[in-house]
Formats: structure tokens, C-alpha cells, sequence
């Protein structure tokens, strides 16, 4: 038993590495860096996306498309997409008039490296970079599934997904939100590109809909758990080792689940949550331990 | 003659009109105000998108479609996309990290009415949306369709279109940009997605790439004349017209096309590009008239 244990922390750890490194690849190659004045606002975007971060969006698309036999590129391709889109709304996020960070994966936000006008325009490149490599046919030959990525890729990321959540972040300063709130906050911040992120595997796989409902209840749990995790971050964590400033939600006032049910109740839900999130794998064997290995670790990190 | 070109100016009008009011109906829809916190959002996304403009880019759209017998609806749903993302462009753009302005359309700009941080997420929300409009099958049926509008969009929306020549006018401040990297300043800037308005409806009409050459060449000469006169405008336009704060490159010490050519020789260089323009179109009959009266627009408008 800990031998095995042994075994799938080496794989999620093998598995972390290999994806960090080719999505460092792909944007390598994405945002190779002109000879004319837009030298400095591909600098910039180079500086968000390369070389940082857990990676685990990439790692979900990853795992997901392996159990259908996706070919490497087109789920690199995806995956890197999904990836332009998480680093984006981190550099808005940081933007004085928002969050307002100087720090972010260890380094200085963009807009403190470079400035805030080419932190938004980086930004608003990525976003649209993203679109622009899944309506590639090297991504994948077939229009359908290119449309039905995008399709899915864009509802995460709108208004009625991670711009909205940050919108209602926004409005949790001073607010008092109840349990509830927060939890379709976090839902649409955070859930629904995590969600995003497994979706694409299967869709890149052609699961039909129908057959995406394990997928979709092991997305929902662990990105419920992955935000509960990060909460627990924010107050115990070691801010060299996150890469970012800590404790700032506790100084703005906002209720989160920390705050909402206690550090003891907040752990034992985040346990209860990924327990569901593999319990939503029952119809795979063990080609989805990876899958099942990631749900653990977003309790286990430490950043 | 002249009783037919008053009856061209007429026909121009009426469809300015129509596409004005099709285009507010399209964003009424799409921007229904949800009952949560996320409210605030969507109204700063209906200030900047709703009763304003000249919606120039769906007129080219609705112009370029009917060539082909396109759907009504398709052609709206489509032109709605590519305004969504000049709309969330102006609202960047005019940010104060940016070109810092206070008007536009002769409204506050949505920094202004809401603040910072809504007007960057009711920015990147309308960028989001544009994709997910087109990647819904209401749009089109067929999936290849779709997945091309997207691309085409896409590019001109990113760093090789829009976003990188906002970028490089930004590096334009205390340079002293010639000829050549002014026109390529604008190509970018605001041709790319005006060539990609006049295409999205050859792509919705399943015109192949190689029978797009004429309409190419017409949207680039047009996109060029709608600059110039945008310069023009800058130093002899009213304020009040033209809805927004003028004489800000003077200002700011930019070479423009006007500084470079000065005031005649410009007049000149657009009244030659729109003939150009009118020139590609020779393939077409009268069913493109819009077409022309649109290029000769271009030169007369007054906003």
C-alpha cells in the first residue's frame, strides 16, 4: 500500500514536470518575440507565461484525454489555450484597479516588471491567443470538436464564468456573503475553467455529453477543493514558497470558506470533496489514477 | 447623376439605421442583467455596447453577406461579435493607463461612469462573448463556418491585429514613427478588424479563400481611408459630433498620417485609397453598391 502510494506520487510528479515543461514549449514557440515595437508586449506576455505555475489545468486536460487515447499535440495545443486563458486573468487580476499584487509566482506581476497599459494589452493578447489556437485545424482536424472546445472555452472564461466570479470578488468587499454565495463564486472564478480543463479531454476524446457526467461531478468536486485549499493557503501559507502575497482577503474583509466555516470544518469539507471527486471516477479503472492522484494533491500542495 | 447619388446616400442611411438597430437588439439579448452581484458587470457592458457608434464593422458585415444571400440572423449574430470586440478594444483603450480618456461616443467612458476594475472585466467579458457567439451553432450550422469566423477573428483580435497595434501606437508616444510603420501601426490597429468584418461575410457566404481576393484588397484600402480620415477628424472635428476628446496625438507628440503627409496630400491619399477600394469591387454589380457608398462614407463622415 505505501509502495503504491510511493508509485503515484512519483507519477503526479512525473506527470507535473512533463506537462510544465511542454506547455512551456508551446508558448515558447506561440510567443517567439517579433523585430518591431511589439517586441516589448510579447516580453511581457513571454514573462506571465512562461516558466511559472502549478500547471494544473494543462495536467487536468492532460489526464483527461489520455483515457481516450488523444494524440499528444492536439491535447498539448488545448491545454495551452486553457493555459492562455488562466495566465490572462491572472495578469488583469493583479492590476492595481483589481487585486492590486506586485508578486505572483515569485516574480514580479507584469504590470510591475513592465507597466499596466502593456499588462492589459498582454493580457488581452493571451485571451485572444487562446481562441486563436483552438480554431486551428493543427489543433484538430475535425471543425466540430475545434468549435466545441471554443465554445466551451468561452463560456468558462466569460461572464457567466471566470469574469463573472470576479466580478462577484469584486463585490465581496465589504458584503457580507453567505455560504451559499461564495460557493458560486468560487464556482464561476475558479470552477468553471478547472471544470474547463476536463471538459476539453473529453471533448478532444469524443466523449458525447452524455458520457462526460463522471467527468464533469470530478471537476465540479475538485475545484470546490482546490479553492478550499487555497483559502487554507492564504492564512497558513508560506509566502515564499506560494509565490505570492498571503492573507490578503482576511485584511479586505471577505468571507470565504475559512472564514464561513472554521479551519477545522474547512479541511474536513475539502477531504469530503475530493473522496466525491474520485468517487465520480467509478467507471474508470486505473488508467484514470492520475486523475484520482491530482484530486488528492489539490489538498497536498503547498502552493 | 445627382438624383443617383442622393438615392445612394439614402440607401447608405437606411442600412446604417438597420444594422444600428439589429446590433442593439443582438446586445439587448445577449446582456440581460442577472439578479446577482455580478448586476454591475452587465451594466457597464450594455453603457459601452448598447445606442452608440457607427457600427461601421457590422454595416461591412451585413454589406459583404448580402453579396451571398446569407442569412439575416446568421450575418447579425456574427457582425454582434466582431463589435463585441471593438467595443471591449474602446473600453480598454480608453482606460487611464492607456490613452486615459473621459468620453467616448459622447457618453463618460465606463471607467468613468463605473470604475477601473469594471471597465477591464466588462472588457475582457465582451471579448469572451464575441467567441462564444460564434461558436454557437445559432450563428451557423456548420461547424466549419464557425471555426473559420473564429480564427479570422481571433487573429485580427490578438497580437498579429488589433492588440499589437494599440501596442505599438503606444511605443509611437516619443518616437518618430516614417511612413511605412505608420501604415503598419494602422493596419494593425484598426485595419485588421475591419478587413475581418468584410470577410466574415464572405466566409459566412462559403466564399473559398481565393475568391476573396477583390473583397481583400477593398478592405484594406477602405481600412487605410477610415484612418486617415480619423486623423483628419482628430485636428479639424467637433468634440461634440464626434462624441469623444480630440487633438490627444498632436497632444502627445504622434506621427500620424497627417504629420507625415500634411493636410492636403492625406486628403489626397484617402479620396486615391477609396477609389482603389471602389476598384476591387469591379467583379460585383450593383448588389454591391453599399459596398462603394460605404468606401466613399469613409471620407464624409462627420463622427
Amino acid at each position: 500500500m505505501s509502495h503504491a502510494v510511493a508509485d503515484a506520487s512519483l507519477n503526479l510528479k512525473t506527470a507535473l514536470r512533463d506537462v510544465a515543461v511542454e506547455v512551456d514549449r508551446q508558448f515558447d514557440l506561440l510567443l517567439q518575440v517579433p523585430a518591431d515595437p511589439r517586441a516589448r508586449l510579447y516580453e511581457a506576455m513571454r514573462h506571465a507565461a512562461i516558466g511559472g505555475g502549478k500547471r494544473l489545468r494543462p495536467l487536468l486536460t492532460f489526464a483527461t484525454a489520455q483515457l481516450f487515447g488523444v494524440d499528444r499535440l492536439c491535447t498539448a495545443r488545448a491545454a495551452t489555450a486553457i493555459e492562455c486563458i488562466h495566465v490572462y486573468s491572472l495578469i488583469h487580476d493583479d492590476l492595481p484597479a483589481m487585486d492590486d499584487d506586485d508578486l505572483r509566482r515569485g516574480k514580479p506581476t507584469v504590470h510591475k516588471a513592465f507597466d499596466e497599459a502593456t499588462a492589459i494589452l498582454a493580457g488581452d493578447c493571451l485571451h485572444a491567443l487562446a481562441f486563436e489556437l483552438l480554431a486551428d485545424s493543427a489543433t484538430h482536424a475535425d471543425p466540430f470538436v475545434r468549435a466545441e472546445l471554443i465554445a466551451d472555452l468561452a463560456r468558462a472564461a466569460g461572464p457567466a464564468g471566470m469574469a463573472g466570479g470576479q466580478m462577484m470578488d469584486l463585490a465581496a468587499e465589504g458584503s457580507s456573503f453567505d455560504l451559499a454565495t461564495v460557493t458560486r463564486l468560487q464556482a464561476l472564478k475558479t470552477g468553471a475553467l478547472i471544470a474547463c480543463s476536463v471538459e476539453a479531454g473529453a471533448i478532444l476524446g469524443r466523449v458525447p455529453v452524455e458520457g462526460r457526467t463522471g467527468l464533469r461531478g470530478y471537476a465540479r468536486h475538485i475545484g470546490l477543493a482546490f479553492q478550499i485549499a487555497d483559502d487554507i493557503l492564504d492564512v497558513e501559507g508560506d509566502e515564499a514558497a506560494v509565490g505570492k502575497q498571503l492573507r490578503k482577503d482576511q485584511a479586505a474583509g471577505k468571507e470565504t470558506f475559512l472564514t464561513l466555516l472554521g479551519l477545522d470544518r474547512a479541511r474536513e469539507q475539502a477531504r469530503l470533496l475530493v473522496d466525491q471527486a474520485i468517487d465520480h471516477l467509478r467507471q474508470f479503472g486505473s488508467e484514470a489514477d492520475l486523475l484520482r492522484d491530482i484530486a488528492r494533491y489539490t489538498l497536498e500542495r503547498d502552493r
